[in-house]
């Protein structure tokens, strides 16, 4: 079976940060980064070595039956200790990565992974879930020392597209699958996923459905969850699997109680999830505001029309100069139109008329009129592509700078918006000045915008805390997590919970939902060793 | 605060049948019905009187802190006695209603809620909560023995629009408001909510999203939970309140496990929920189809388009010469756009062209063409509008008839529904033929339709069994449910599950899923007060 998985490419993940190792910034990129943000290191903190690390023997072995699905090799345990959040990186880059997992077990089918759990379970083994290990908030390493040993759970043997529905549009596919491989998997059919978060190429189904990952779309269906038609969960308890049905109004949705678990209720291993054809139209802009407040209500109306942008991202000024969108001051908002079925340009004049209504200066060439000051359309659209897929590379150069750098998401209602975004700004870059002696760099963005509200994105850039950065970076989250409470905004918008975001989770979440969700976790682990310490305790 | 809340008309609501006393059709009419019906009865059975009902005194009395929630008038109590299936109206006309409960409760906040719960759990009282009484499924009555007394629960004293948030478009509701009032105190705000079920005037809020209601729009988002912002829901171990977010990733929403939950984990008491602006743009179509097969690949086209119909009805013959559309035995297909924001021609036409792409014949006047062999457009939207109103009216004469009456949805994958509906067509009608020696009509036509599915929905008209109609109609009921199981069909799209479809459902639900539920309903319901017998034992 794993013969028929499609293989991986040559080139080699990096095992402390982000992608691939030959897309790393070298050690003169990293210093040009660093001399931007003030206070920083003068010359780039070494590339961590496995070597270095006090790796030491596994402290369980598997039982002989299992053995070929398990592995002890101190690289891939070291490449499965954390996943790939700044903090992570830093940890990493420090030589004190999260607590290394004995083994990693990598099986193929499902009989396996149950088997896997019993053994486990027998032997109170905590067990980490594990897909493209790209989460951003603890949610794929160990902490703690209630268990004495722990399995990484890798998903990624199981990768394959098993059925393809092209009249009903959809597939059977299993969790292991990332992203390139999946879609390469379903582009002879003719169709897609259409799920393209930033991490893409370094993360699976199996993690966007445990996740509830936010994906390509900025309007209308923008989480996964939408997405799912059916899934199969293994648990500790049994194996779950879920009818294939358009919609159902049959009590509440098996599905939705495993969509955001996390792995901590069971491990997801397929899901027949909903194809779309590939997009024939397309047709994207940028329309550049003055005032961001003006932007903020440009965006809002086109929330709210019948028009549905695949793509309706407003980048602040800073935003708009950091990623070279714009280099005047202005806010930048990115749109783009997609359709299998008709042509888009109609919908992506009327959306540029819309913000021109309400301030926004349009440039580009298929636009009309406009006094040609806003940025072209088609360069800072690909301008913004382009440093949106490098920018978790260029974060992990900042780091080995000895600097912050890292984002972090949410979502409120409208009425909420510009106050959260000044609240967040101004006191983590209030909190980031008084712990640095520094001015810090905080910029906006919005990813995802709805009728009712949006996705604000947070970017951070500050000077360090040479040695102990993470600790820094956590003083500056509880201060986000702080507003963000305030401003009745969630503590992740579509990068899930983890062990990070546990404490303003805990906070969030109405009290006789975590008594139900416990009691869940309860009957379907009852051993608890399922991914401990995320979401439930 | 009651006070303030809407009042109800002056009409007189049945505590045994469908909607208001005088709508009922008459006797002569119910004979004109009967007639249509091979095998039925040769005079209307009478009107049942509450009088001719054995009601005993309430075996428990609130306490005097809550006695001015509480009445125990039989007329009152027999009608929250039941729901108002085709099995409901059988029971009440044949003088054997579910169990009659003891006392009904009209709480007017939450504190009520809560010291109703806590006073029904101390004496082991069972509590059903009831919003417009509408259920299909037996979702609003107490079976068995196992508690010495039952309360139903009245919600409606709580039907206030509390909050109109016009910015964001969305309004805190409270969960006993019925359709019309709810839309009433959005009209001033230029809101809607747009959800109209057939059961629009007799149901609430609180009951739509405890059983996953589908409503107006065919295509996209079709079902209440879509429209959720967030939920309060008192349940024995104290207040859920969800947070009020456009979207979040943070763990399994709270809000998906109480929707559909059918009033067995909490009882929900109000909502934030999205509103639209009313449309000022509206367009429809009808068009007739020779065959059925030519309409099923026409409508699966136009789910699969960008065109989003807001109705996308396909009548097969039967249900078209039922409801007046047509009657020469085509199909038709029922299609409605509308919009706040744009005219809707262009797109109408655009799906009108797809269908006639696919054999359909357009006769109505805004057409391009077509031979004028079809029904009219206008015409035969507005019979069909007319005769989805009145159709359980109609429902309720018939079972005066002594006929069998009733509807059944579900919803499957398109791969299935070809062979599912004949197959439901075939044998509830072999079944109904060899029971009554009569033959019987089993029409369909679907209800909503997605890009991967569609949801058909069957209504079915036979003689009865003299004085035990509802023992026959479980038993067609359970030749359907068999048939559903073997094409993985839900057991019910929109209807939900209540008590009749538990044997369907108890089939249909993962059992990890199941060990999950259980266990959420012990933590927040541990004495078992809440709606005994829906979805969980």
């Amino acid at each position: 079976m794993a013969g028929t998985t499609p293989q991986p490419q040559s080139r080699t993940r990096s095992w402390w940060g982000w992608g691939w190792t030959d897309a790393h910034p070298d050690d003169a990129e990293c210093a040009a980064m660093g001399a931007l943000v003030p206070g920083t290191l003068a010359r780039p903190l070494p590339v961590p070595r496995v070597g270095d690390l006090r790796i030491g023997s596994p402290s369980v072995e598997p039982p002989r039956s299992l053995a070929h699905l398990v592995g002890a090799d101190p690289g891939d345990r070291a490449a499965h200790a954390m996943g790939k959040a700044y903090r992570d990186v830093v940890r990493a880059l420090r030589g004190r990565p999260g607590r290394i997992p004995d083994l990693v077990a990598r099986p193929t089918d499902d009989r396996e992974v149950a088997d896997l759990l019993e053994w486990a379970g027998e032997l109170q083994v905590a067990v980490v879930p594990y897909g493209g290990g790209s989460s951003v908030c603890g949610g794929v390493e160990y902490r703690g020392d209630a268990h004495g040993a722990v399995m990484s759970l890798d998903l990624t043997a199981m990768g394959r597209v098993l059925e393809v529905d092209t009249e009903g549009r959809a597939a059977r596919i299993q969790a292991g699958a990332l992203g390139p491989s999946l879609e390469d998997q379903l582009r002879p059919h003719g169709l897609t996923l259409r799920h393209f978060p930033q991490s893409f190429e370094f993360s699976t189904l199996g993690g966007w459905l445990a996740t509830r990952a936010g994906g390509h779309y900025a309007t209308g269906r923008t989480h996964m969850d939408d997405f799912v038609q059916s899934m199969r969960v293994v648990t500790p308890a049994g194996t779950s699997s879920s009818w294939r049905l358009p919609a159902s109004g049959a009590g509440p949705s098996p599905d939705r109680l495993f969509l955001g678990s996390e792995g901590t209720l069971g491990v997801i291993t397929e899901a027949w999830v909903r194809l779309q054809e590939r997009p024939r139209h397309k047709a994207s802009a940028a329309v550049a505001f003055a005032r961001f407040d003006d932007a903020l209500r440009a965006v809002r109306t086109l929330a709210q029309s019948d028009l549905s942008p695949a793509n309706c991202r407003l980048l602040d000024a800073g935003e708009a100069a950091l990623s070279g969108a714009a280099h005047d001051g202005s806010a930048v908002l990115v749109l783009g139109f997609e359709s299998a079925d008709e042509p888009v340009t109609a919908r992506l004049e009327r959306a540029v008329d819309v913000a021109r209504s309400h301030g926004g200066r349009y440039g580009g060439t298929s636009g009309t009129s406009a006094a040609g000051e806003g940025p072209g359309g088609d360069a800072a659209v690909s301008a913004w592509r382009s440093a949106f897929l490098r920018m978790p590379y260029l974060r992990d150069g900042l780091a080995r700078m000895g600097a912050v750098a890292e984002t972090f998401e949410t979502a409120a209602t409208w009425d909420r918006i510009p106050g959260l975004i000044d609240a967040v700004r101004t006191e983590v870059g209030a909190a980031a000045l008084k712990a640095t002696g520094h001015p810090a760099t905080v910029n906006c963005r919005l990813t995802h915008v709805y009728p009712d509200g949006a996705a604000p994105y947070f970017t951070v850039l500050a000077a360090g805390r040479d040695g102990a950065e993470d600790a820094l970076w956590d003083e500056l989250k509880a201060v986000s997590v702080e507003v963000l409470h305030r401003y009745g905004a969630t503590v992740t918008h579509h990068h899930a919970v983890g062990r990070d975001h546990r404490p303003g989770y805990d906070r969030q979440r109405p009290e006789p939902f975590a008594l139900a969700l416990r009691a869940a976790k309860g009957a379907l682990d009852p051993r608890g060793i399922l991914n401990p310490g995320v979401l439930v305790d």
